[in-house]
């Protein structure tokens, strides 16, 4: 009954690939640990760039700065 | 000084039922453990069906299944 | 298929308690929005009063002022 | 390599606060343990005042009562 | 710069599997959204089954259950 | 009324430290928001080494090849 939480910056993930991450996620947990795919959960959240630091930055100023 | 963070699918539930919730959650810690009511915090994530999957699917997809 | 988290410091919760806690939660969330308690997990983090800080003030200190 | 997330209520924190907080907690961290900024990651989390309780009740009925 | 947490019951996952989960999950957002690996963290959580419950039950319940 | 989490890898942080990361939070969030220090919550994880994942590799490991 595993429990995963992916946090990721709200840059454009789309339905579909959000999807992906879901299945591969449950996949590597049964191929791993044998985990039973119906009680694995997989949250996503997508966090603004303005809400996520890295480096002491925010997201929004490092894309800009790699531009 | 407990922290309770719940995790629901966001699919309609109310103001009323999200102080339910709060109210309900922070009486079970004061009777189970006799935890202080003014330092209990709880906080409530709506989490879209797009980015909640169980069982490796979307709950988008199984709520489509289940009609 | 919701997902509840307590933290609570650690100072003693007996099992039984955390099984109160873990129905009485479950119970909850099916009473308020009608969850299937099949698909809720709830888990406990029991965190050392060295690491939860209230007032800018480990706990260890806080229970010592207390006494 | 420091994960922090600070979650407040959503009450019109600044995108330069918020920068404020990523810089002064990455700052801290390397401060108080040496962390390496470069890999010091922090994420905000804004909650709407009806999902985060204190007391029992919604932040959105203590404000009512507070003014 | 993706940050993940897996919860899982403390079970007995070995070191190596551990490493599996790690290296799994940093290749799945490298192959599904282009994410940095260098900038990915993945952290692993196991949780006492006296302090995880499904259904209203502590895992370590349901596990005597089971046999 | 913030909550903060704080995860570092378990590496030797004393308890001095950790008063200091608490106290310097709190601080922080009280300068930037005004936010009250009496309901500021801050929660320390410290996570095994072989738990706590980056480019794909243990911690354990990456100190490995960093001697």
């Amino acid at each position: 009954m595993p429990y995963v939480n992916i946090k990721i910056t709200r840059e454009g993930a789309t339905k579909e690939q959000k999807a992906e991450l879901i299945e591969g996620v449950t996949r590597l947990l049964k191929d791993v640990l044998g985990k039973n795919p119906a009680t694995t959960f997989v949250t996503i959240d997508e966090v603004d760039t303005d809400n996520w630091g890295v480096g002491g930055i925010p997201v929004t100023e490092l894309r800009k700065q790699q531009k």
